[in-house]
């Protein structure tokens, strides 16, 4: 935690255990959020505005289908910042990624790594330079998202995360979009050794994800219909 | 966010709304925790083994009145784990700090302030060389402690705040003992600017605190005598 270009803070939506990211070049003052809740926008804009920020991008990870993004709300206080989604979300943005891209805020470069399998259009976001990355409902602290919803596949989010997000370096701080138990962040190199699905074969890790039986996330006749359209592309 | 010698976690026990913090030098693996809950030993502890720590330090910034410390209970699984609070703090530790005492874990140096105003024997912990403090309830996110339970005073705070915390460089990152709104970190910057109490004239600030009119904490009968024995001294 030695200086950096790097302001960085991470917030919570304890009516849906969100974490929201905000990170910002501490020279040029240009920002993005990641996974904006809406009820939270306030918020997190009084927080923007008084760290002095420009934002120029709002983006999730994927098409949460648990609460409704703040995107579309931001953009109005915040009218030259960028919605952004995967190229196959399914969702409207303003600008949409394919695996690779990068993303430059000031003199941040953010890699954006394509990591399908909680829904098809999952995007994990990666800051080498800091070594930090934001892994959205890919890789939770212990944990992982769910794999029975819109365009889920078990399978496809064991090999995304393994080549993905297991292949950085071990010290790589790993944001989730989601704690349920009070824990903030992890490493690749402890989810490797401690995650109690993903450290499974990819048959056992199929198993354990079909037997889940979740209940459907209480918000998603309106969260995912109003995510789709959230950063509404003119 | 460059590496350091610091291992750190921030943890949440969102029923009383409390940050645990866990700090290690990554070198000897020797390892403080601030402020831990009762009720969030197990997953606490569970976390020090996974990530080969010894406990060395379990400290309260002060008697705390919302939740029960979880030093007793930590000092059963490490035994050689110090409980540590002020020397006024009127409860019971293996070890009482005075102003200006400094804790060595491993690698790290942690500077005690005696901070006093919320409670009698309030500290603030500053570890210099990575730029962080731990406020407990003198400084919030944008608020401060409560000035009206035991040996509590506004005035006190006030002077304890300006003399040694704001008086640290402005880029120093502030973690508290509460927050209550997902705000996680704050600067000495921000606060500085921003607090809407502890920016106003000293006479303002007593008349706000005095006039909060805020509800007794629900567990105060049952945590405040525990804390003040939870220290567990022989």
């Amino acid at each position: 935690m030695v200086k950096s270009n790097l302001i960085f803070r991470q917030l919570f939506d304890s009516d849906t255990s969100t974490y929201t990211y905000l990170l910002g070049c501490e020279k040029t003052k240009d920002a993005m959020i990641i996974e904006p809740v809406l009820e939270c926008v306030a918020r997190d804009l009084k927080l923007v505005n008084e760290l002095g920020l420009n934002l120029i991008y709002g983006v999730n990870t994927h098409v949460h289908t648990d609460h409704t993004t703040g995107t579309g709300q931001i953009k109005k206080s915040f009218p030259n910042c960028k919605s952004v989604l995967g190229a196959n979300s399914g969702g409207k943005a303003d600008l949409y990624l394919n695996d690779g891209d990068k993303l430059l805020v000031g003199d941040l470069t953010v890699e954006c790594r394509h990591t399908p399998g909680h829904t098809l259009g999952c995007f994990t976001f990666v800051l080498h330079e800091d070594r930090i990355a934001f892994t959205g409902d890919a890789v939770f602290v212990r944990g992982c998202g769910r794999t029975d919803l819109h365009h889920s596949c078990a399978k496809t989010l064991y090999h995304s995360v393994h080549s993905k997000i297991f292949s950085l370096p071990s010290d790589y701080k790993l944001y989730p979009a989601h704690d349920y138990k009070g824990m903030s962040v992890t490493t690749v190199g402890e989810e490797k050794v401690y995650n109690p699905r993903l450290t499974k074969t990819v048959d056992e890790f199929v198993q354990i994800m079909s037997n889940l039986k979740l209940d459907l996330p209480r918000r998603i006749d309106i969260s995912y219909p109003a995510n789709l359209m959230c950063g509404i592309q003119d």
